[in-house]
């Protein structure tokens, strides 16, 4: 006999809850790969992610995570030597970095200080140094899952374009993705990578990258060693409704489904929701005395990073609020390590669920020893609800 | 492009929410249902039963809703002009009363004042007045779920046993049992009706009926027709693992799985669940300046019935509940439509969705014109947990 939580409250920062019409549409017999029935659904598929994406470009689907699409978007595109500037406010950023350096990419890391955007002049300032327009392309997040931190991707593709128009943009939208607005074409992003497992409310299993036709330049440039990863080869099939590869079947159907969710919610209405779910957990948590890790102007509408209040353990917080609440919050990664925890708010996550951990917080923090008084979290957060 | 809310918080008195590890083991193929595979599976779903019952007796099993469930009570138990006490406390036990009189019975209607439970001693007093003890059986509701009431079965059973030890004590326990002790064999309960779609967890589909030996002897006496709902036929089958009637395969499936899933959290621990969603149901909005129809002292752990604050419309507040946060309430039956709302807190509800509603419905009552400090009620809704 068991007293444990009556539910799991997910909320890290992916994979999120999955809806039950998502887990139905997934609960169904496997099917030819190679048959019409699967491309059908694959070609929807990759229409929804074009709507999702804003873009007209080609879309590929992998079957791997998310950081697989991120070594798809450099082994395509770059050869060993080349030079890459990397825009890297968080871990994701470095893990960026990592994969373009185990290829001999010849990197240079503009490393942003943790918990703040990357500032358009700064990007600007270090491209102006590229006298001789070395740089072939530019890779930056969307936003960091590490530190809840959105960049102002449209600015930092607006600087890349004024000073090295010949440059690539390359954007992991990975986490960002459906959270905040991402305007491919009219922002001239070459490759923009996403996963399943975030604001698609889909089980990890696949990433999709796209591809301009100055991106597709680049590739038949590109000499990095690929196999897997080779996008021209995944278009070929693409084009004709499939994967190179078995793809996961069960998470395109998911997939499949989510479109048709998200399509029926609109896209401004899913930035908006999720803008909400931040204000609603910035402003209940500050209300009790918490510092959150990234300002106002670059806060993430997918993650919030919050130090508790002084004296108080964030990953005590974490075990305890597992055990008594059923919440599942995420740690704090890289250097903060021990020192934040972190609220995932995207996907299927609800506002009244966001309220209500706002609650089981209050009650913890009191706890272990700080003092707050209950309700007035809640209160802000209530008050926060558009 | 649709605004409406991303999920929905189920909270009427059942169907209840369905854990998705329910929902995962209905999801099957059907197979034969007179094989053994089917078989063992009934038979653990009843032993199962019999563990949620506190009882040795035997469990039927019926493909219908907890209104089949009263039927068989009936017809199995008494003939025609049987004189039969109906200790009626809300609109399920008035059905009760019309099932009996449908088929004849000579029904003494104990009918109490809504919002009340029994006083076993007016129960008494009654009982006394039947000189010759021609009363041979005394139905009673556990829980009734247009009031919010919880009897106390215990006493009112002890007093059927003390002045009429011959009698038959039938109990409604479908919106009752798990969510508040039922000790069927030590108070001498000869009848048990229960469904699936209450704290089971699992959709609605079957009821189960208990029958003690001497509810075995009035069923050899009972005169009234039954062909569907022939419990001793039924218990034919049932001794085979099988039901007379083709069964409703997934609900035995996700009962099978609702059985694993209380053993492992247990009795206790499921009634004091529950009695804390009352608590923080009723201490949260009494709070907030509603009353509540049902008194402490008989208020039911599975769901609640409240008179919004004075000037709130109960029907409105159901439809922007609805409408704004995802929420489902349910509406005041018979003297109470239009008057009050419920709160179905029984099942898979968690107390922290408890907690999030009490905070809408705050936001609500202020929307629609009542003042309320928003946190007050959501503050003695957490201060409530525990």
């Amino acid at each position: 006999m068991s007293k444990k939580p009556l539910k799991q409250f997910l909320m890290i920062p992916g994979p999120t809850p999955i809806p039950t019409r998502i887990l139905a549409a997934m609960n169904r017999e496997m099917i030819g790969h190679r048959g019409p029935g699967f491309s059908k659904i694959l070609g929807e598929v990759i229409d929804g992610l074009k709507w999702a994406y804003q873009t007209k470009n080609d879309i590929m689907v992998f079957p791997c995570s998310g950081t697989g699409g991120l070594e798809t978007a450099v082994v395509n595109t770059l050869s060993a030597k080349d030079k890459a500037l990397f825009v890297n406010i968080g871990n994701f950023g470095d893990r960026w970095v990592k994969i373009a350096k185990a290829y001999g990419v010849d990197v240079i890391d503009l490393k942003v200080e943790r918990g703040k955007a990357a500032d358009p002049s700064v990007l600007e300032a270090e491209l102006a140094k590229d006298h001789d327009k070395k740089i072939k392309a530019v890779f930056m997040q969307q936003n960091e899952t590490s530190t809840g931190v959105i960049n102002d991707v449209k600015s930092l593709a607006e600087a890349v374009h004024k000073s090295h128009p010949d440059a690539l943009v390359l954007v992991d939208a990975v986490s960002g993705l459906l959270a905040a607005d991402l305007k491919s074409d009219a922002w001239g992003l070459d490759v923009v990578v996403s996963g399943s497992q975030k604001a698609f409310m889909v089980p990890p299993g696949i990433a999709a990258v796209s591809m301009s036709p100055k991106a597709w330049k680049a590739y038949e440039a590109s000499t990095l060693p690929k196999h897997y990863w080779d996008i021209k080869t995944q278009k070929k099939f693409a084009d004709k409704g499939q994967t190179y590869t078995t793809p996961p079947e069960s998470i395109i159907f998911g997939m499949h489904e989510s479109i048709k969710m998200i399509k029926e919610e609109g896209l401004e209405n899913i930035f908006s929701r999720h803008a909400n779910n931040k204000d609603i957990v910035r402003n209940g948590l500050r209300a009790i005395g918490c510092k959150l890790l990234a300002d106002d102007s670059c806060a993430s509408p997918a993650v919030t990073a919050i130090f508790p209040p002084d004296g108080v353990d964030s990953e005590k917080v974490r075990s305890e609020i597992r055990n008594r609440f059923g919440v599942e919050l995420a740690p704090g990664q890289g250097d903060f390590k021990g020192k934040l925890f972190r609220i995932g708010h995207l996907g299927y996550v609800d506002k009244l669920e966001l309220v209500a951990t706002i609650g089981a917080l209050e009650l913890l923090f009191n706890q272990l020893g700080a003092k707050v008084e209950i309700g007035t979290g809640v209160k802000a957060a209530l008050e926060s609800i558009n």
